[in-house]
């Protein structure tokens, strides 16, 4: 990626799919000036000041035949989301349209941005830290409210303050060493680094790698299933789920997707809600492609809502399944129809519903919410972790702030036990991208999304 | 509609989806001062003026909690898209986002825009006629380039000027029966409407209407099916196919779809490809939902692409399907495998072709393309009609010229003649929305989406 730096790139940056307008963006040095060559009014771009939009016609760069009508934003370096001089092309969301203007320009001499290539620019430009690059694709990703305000405080900077508060005190207490060292006469104890004070900084790191959990399970969400036998209320009981959760994700995914599998937020963690009733039930002894698809979702799913009819009663052949996802701590017993006559209380383990009435749903929906989020990973409100990069920096850090309290213990000469204590503060600063190198910037911006 | 048309406004305006980033659209008066008060420097907006663009916090009004980073683009009226004053908000391509933002929207006093409610107040604004506010749906709609280029050229006003010429020679028609009305004695002759004028504007306007075939085709596309026995090379041919449309639609659209459907360009038609091998295949009495499905679409595709392998021949049983599909006019012949040993030469309606290989592959899509588009469809580059809305208006005018010729024939009147012409223009003058009425209006914009 680092090549070709200063190359013009260009990309789709909002979602493909027809719409009323979709945004074309670009950047680098002499971006403005190909786009006002096919612009008209010709001159009109090359002499715009930043921060101001434009109206016209987007022109095929050999035969000048009408590509769109468009508004273009200008934005001038240093003055922009990459630092460099930027056009955004709003053009109509036609996916045909999309690609002819994605084609003249790079006729005319852009090249496709690669995944993350703008964000990696404003980095590159020290328009923002590691962390905050990351937020940014996380943001894009955030699927319930929680999630996304919990990546737009990162993308604020909590993560980054709360970092740099960190190395701020290992840099004190190295700056002490570095004293000691230099100054060994003026001095007269022994050791210039507190334990104490190394623990302090130690429980600082270990409660952000403590969020790493948290902010995974906001960020990628878990899978509920729904099993059960025949005419137990299995899939009234999905499309109540469904009815229930009001956001618009679940409204609009649910037109385009399968009705087997649909999008809700439970707790602010988004759920992936999987109906296996929506497979064909077989008697027949060889094993049905629809089967084999049901009892993978249920293996994978991290909950199962098991739904039995209260007046029919667990059957003795469901006791086995019953009690296997019990032993894997993944079941929530559904105890439907509680409404009808001759329903039997609900067993131990099971919550007493009518989907028909919506009795017991609201206390169902908490019982889940319980389980997927236990109160010890619940979003506090701190900062929190959620990419496996930073996770394994902090580790790194932990671990050598671990080794200085062996080397403290063990009165290792203190200008070894400063190694260690500088690793730390390595891992540290890789973590906002004080240190990093090209390879991990390759690696950490091929995640992102084309356009971002 | 109509009823709240002064209200400020807001949606979602590009597609739906995790993207870089996502535009919400808002207009109508106060708008602007709306936003400036969830947006962080506060006054900025409100002070700001048209054309230009702020970088921001956008914030939720209740609570004041940030909702995202955002550029906000002013445009002043009359100068924007709808003649209002109106704010275009780019936010970070979240979905969970794009609800909080919309949600923050609508507390503070926008309402949901209605399907093409902005393009419908660009209308009302008179900024646009009605050919052109119908281009602008079908510019998003167009799914290849060619389509795209048709529906630009009616936006562009090309349908708009042809109708007004047309509208031109029925006026200046019309003006002369005025004229002898008023002042019978000043003329000698009997008849004043000329027989060949009105002829020559009747051909016009069945030109145009010559030109709604073309111009469903384009923005409607075709489907296309492939058939054929077990191993003939079915899916092979379909991969192919796809692998030569080397257009972004397809390659994007391929890794969201079921592989047994996708788009495709031929000859710049949009054309629904279908591997009916994709489904289920079975030798048991009964039916099923798999055999269900693949004959239904068979049955509905406008074409059939049934592949023989040319080693194997035609078998018995076949031969009833193939000739069903050549008697509905269907069938393009795909003599498959003509590169192996024992290959018989290709009969005649069957394309020799070797998927293996490639060869004969062009030939077979030229044919393709000769069958979805003969030459008396293709576009020749004037302006086209694809609205069920002009068609019919254009048929109203056209009749009622019929009736014209009909009524100078018989010798009616010439006032009686002239309330046909009337008639004519008053149906052309609809087509550009010159006289409409609110329900045209209601039924027209809403097959819109969002945000347009």
């Amino acid at each position: 990626m680092a090549e070709h730096q200063n190359q013009p790139i260009a990309a789709l940056a909002t979602a493909w799919g027809s719409s009323a307008i979709a945004v074309i963006r670009t950047s680098g040095p002499g971006s403005i000036e190909l786009i006002d060559r096919l612009f008209e009014p010709p001159g009109r771009l090359a002499t715009a000041g930043g921060n101001t939009v434009h109206h016209g016609i987007l022109l095929e760069p050999r035969t000048r035949a009408q590509l769109d009508e468009v508004l273009v934003s200008i934005f001038r370096a240093p003055r922009s989301y990459t630092g460099e001089d930027a056009a955004e092309i709003m053009c109509h969301g036609s996916t045909a349209g999309v690609e002819r203007i994605l084609a003249a320009l790079f006729a005319a001499g852009f090249r496709q941005a690669e995944p993350g290539e703008f964000t990696m620019r404003a980095f590159l430009a020290g328009k923002l830290d590691l962390t905050r690059a990351e937020a940014v694709r996380e943001i894009v990703g955030a699927r319930t409210a929680e999630s996304h305000a919990m990546a737009l405080q990162r993308l604020s900077g909590a993560l980054e303050e709360r970092i740099n508060a960190i190395k701020g005190r290992l840099v004190t207490l190295l700056a002490a060493v570095d004293i000691q060292l230099d100054y060994p006469e003026e001095e007269s104890g022994e050791v210039v680094i507190a334990p104490e004070v190394v623990i302090e900084i130690r429980d600082s790191i270990r409660g952000l790698l403590a969020s790493y959990r948290t902010g995974r399970i906001y960020q990628e969400g878990v899978r509920v299933a729904i099993a059960g036998p025949s005419n137990a209320g299995k899939s009234s009981l999905f499309n109540e789920l469904l009815r229930q959760d009001r956001s618009i994700v679940s409204a609009i995914a649910g037109t385009t997707r399968d009705y087997i599998e649909s999008p809700i937020a439970v707790a602010g963690v988004p759920v992936r809600l999987y109906d296996t009733a929506g497979f064909r039930e077989s008697n027949e002894q060889i094993e049905s492609e629809g089967m084999r698809r049901s009892r993978e979702i249920l293996d994978a799913a991290e909950l199962v809502l098991y739904v039995v009819d209260a007046t029919e009663g667990v059957a003795p052949h469901q006791r086995e399944v019953i009690e296997a996802l019990r032993d894997s701590g993944r079941l929530v017993g559904v105890w439907n129809k509680v409404d009808l006559p001759g329903a039997a209380d609900a067993p131990a383990g099971f919550a007493a519903v009518s989907v028909a009435t919506g009795g017991g749903l609201e206390r169902l929906v908490e019982i889940i919410g319980e389980r997927i989020l236990p109160d010890s990973l619940a979003w506090t409100g701190e900062p929190v972790i959620d990419s496996l990069r930073q996770k394994q920096l902090l580790e790194t850090a932990h671990q050598a702030l671990g080794h200085v309290l062996e080397g403290l213990a063990d009165q290792v000469p203190v200008d070894a036990v400063a190694l260690d204590a500088e690793e730390a503060l390595r891992a540290l600063g890789e973590i906002t991208g004080e240190v990093t190198t090209a390879d991990v910037l390759d690696a950490m911006f091929s995640g992102f999304c084309v356009g971002k």
